[in-house]
């Protein structure tokens, strides 16, 4: 007889974005008339880059002809890509190697898929609040998991100390969902404890491309030591609006190893068994992220979405309300006014101000009475949302 | 200190089609000046039909104006992939609804990844000679494997027995590497063995798309019984030439259920935490293939590698060599002439002939001296293949 895996009845319900999701849909059908605004999952809106279009075309084009067509390529990706992402990276002073990157569908997808190549037997920690991937791929497991605290006190970036218990760590900066960003200094505490203990980190850079003060790390590799605790899950999906065109990439130092067992080998080999490669026509719309014009087009959107975070922090300044992110990341994490509980904010905000946001308790204990707002809607619905928000809120 | 998954210690030291690629890539740079013909991997080589090319510029359209774009779309596809895939089966006479068509990147991640839903305590059972998938996803799990005897006496078409032991069973029809294809009665009596031991099969209907026999099943839906033991997976691949494109589709109907958990439920949960869809472009493109224009043109090109299969299996009809496949399937499998071993075959007919195959001892001991040949090419370079191929082992 088969044996499911047990460790999915340990998984909550459901998924937080899906129980929005129901909550919104319901309240649209039976308020068919109101315009809603969705600040909620964090979906860009603005199209793809001109540059980007052009290639995808021109890769469609090439699939067209016996000569250009395109059959399977390396499961970890095309050299023309590894080699445009070595170049991003060599442009902020940080030496990988075309072998360390691995293309990928998605960093959701590689950040649940690197698992297979740990143990079981791993004590994960995790941050609350967080995103709830990282705990329902461990929970699917069955993997140990411990929390570590971030909140108002810490400015929702915790630092371990001399109790602190892990093997496997997840470090998201600039976070989702708090927007909080690490500074070096911080990060390099991490580095130092994962090497002394051993540790493997798992970092999620999706959102580093929002980072403005250039002196706030963009890449755990900016940090001495990193290359040999350090895994590093990057995105295109909110650098260069790539949420619904899907590519992303992964880098696994070759010097990484427990046990006398390479990771970068591991990992190459999870992924020639498993998966068979992104699109060719994908790749080539990614490569064009890297050109001159491509990075000139994604900073002006990222630009956009900045100006809207702006839009956000200012109201909640204006408000008097306790916020972090807004300004080196899309997302804005602030205490919901009056002491309300987050789904009781949010049924609040969805039902008297008809904007749509995430309760930050579905992101954790921690997020209890917190909510995240994120800046990826156009500047009319981001304005609109925000006068609602402002009237519904003011203190007279 | 981070436990890295010690299972992949026990995998065989490199992946098949890496094998042989080392070896013409070592062939090929100490012989520049020859002509090699590659038959080895199963990947195609004619473009892209006509209207899969259109409706993927228009889906990149669609990506450059704000008013079409499309972000995120749900983990498990758009509605209008999914149901051009139940319409694609209703005209075979297959019922089945969107909610159980699960759209991916591949079969390969499918067939890998549907293994975190079951527990690590089931007994695999494949057949002999396998696509190495099958067999490396479960050494990485950890899981007892079985195997049955696939030979020239059962024409590469194994049938359980009474003292047959199996929790999870793999079948493959049309089979690759074998291209043996099973016929319905065969099929029931493996549908009849999984309901009886509460087993689940694993289908993999990859080469559906060749059967050329209207009497035989391209879908393990077609027998009664399937769909309370039965999961399917399917791919654009072989079918449309997307080998390079990718998407795939995996069917988990709604009344499969082990230990009162639905697989359905538990597959949907395993996607939408770890995967987040593919590309819209590219799901607007698989569409195209279900419209009359799109169906029409891929059974132009299967029929174009349909003549390639016959140019070989004429070829080893002539030599008298035995063989299975080629008629209802991409893949001919057949016995190294003069009793060679696989890879001594291999070597022979690179350096001799300079034509590249896969040696059967790659899937497997049974898979010992046999070879498989694909009719992915060019007519040209196949019939030019052939002709080198019977000089060599013409008996004067």
């Amino acid at each position: 007889m088969t044996k499911i895996n047990k460790n999915y009845l340990d998984l909550k319900e459901n998924y937080l974005f899906y129980d929005v999701a129901c909550k919104v849909k319901k309240y649209s059908a039976e308020n068919p008339d109101k315009n809603i605004i969705r600040l909620g999952i964090g979906d860009v809106t603005l199209p793809l880059a001109p540059a980007v279009i052009s290639a995808l075309h021109s890769a469609v084009d090439d699939m067209s002809r016996a000569e250009t067509f395109k059959g399977y390529g390396a499961e970890q990706g095309y050299g023309f890509l590894k080699d445009a992402i070595v170049s991003y990276y060599a442009d902020r002073n940080i030496a990988i190697k075309a072998d360390e990157v691995f293309i990928s569908d998605g960093a959701k997808s590689d950040i649940g898929n690197i698992l297979d190549i740990f143990g079981k037997d791993n004590v994960v920690l995790v941050p609350d609040p967080v995103y709830p991937v990282y705990v329902d791929t461990n929970i699917m497991d069955g993997r140990k998991i411990k929390y570590i605290s971030a909140n108002t006190e810490n400015n929702f970036l915790p630092l371990p100390d001399e109790n602190t218990e892990a093997d496997i760590i997840y470090i998201c900066t600039p976070n989702n969902p708090t927007g909080a960003v690490y500074n070096k200094d911080q990060l390099k505490v991490w580095v130092d404890f994962a090497n002394s203990k051993n540790a493997v980190i798992l970092f999620d850079a999706a959102y580093e491309a929002f980072v403005s003060d250039p002196s706030l790390p963009r890449s755990i590799f900016e940090i001495e030591g990193a290359r040999t605790c350090a895994i590093e899950f990057c995105s295109f999906s909110k650098t260069a609006g790539f949420t619904g065109t899907r590519c992303a990439y992964t880098i696994v130092p070759e010097e990484l190893s427990f046990d006398g067992t390479k990771l970068n080998g591991m990992w190459l080999r999870r992924q020639t068994t498993k998966f068979n490669g992104v699109s060719y026509i994908v790749q080539t719309g990614a490569a064009a992220v890297f050109t001159k014009d491509g990075m000139k087009q994604i900073k002006e959107n990222i630009n956009y979405y900045r100006e809207n975070a702006k839009t956000i922090t200012d109201t909640l300044d204006r408000l008097g309300i306790w916020y972090c992110g807004g300004v080196n990341s899309p997302y804005i994490w602030f205490k919901c006014p009056d002491n309300m509980g987050s789904w009781e904010f949010f049924d609040k905000l969805l039902s008297e101000a008809n904007v749509v946001g995430t309760p930050g308790e579905g992101f954790g204990e921690n997020g209890k009475g917190f909510f995240r707002l994120t800046s990826f809607s156009s500047h009319e619905n981001t304005v609109e949302a925000m006068r609602r928000f402002e009237k519904l809120f003011k203190k007279d």
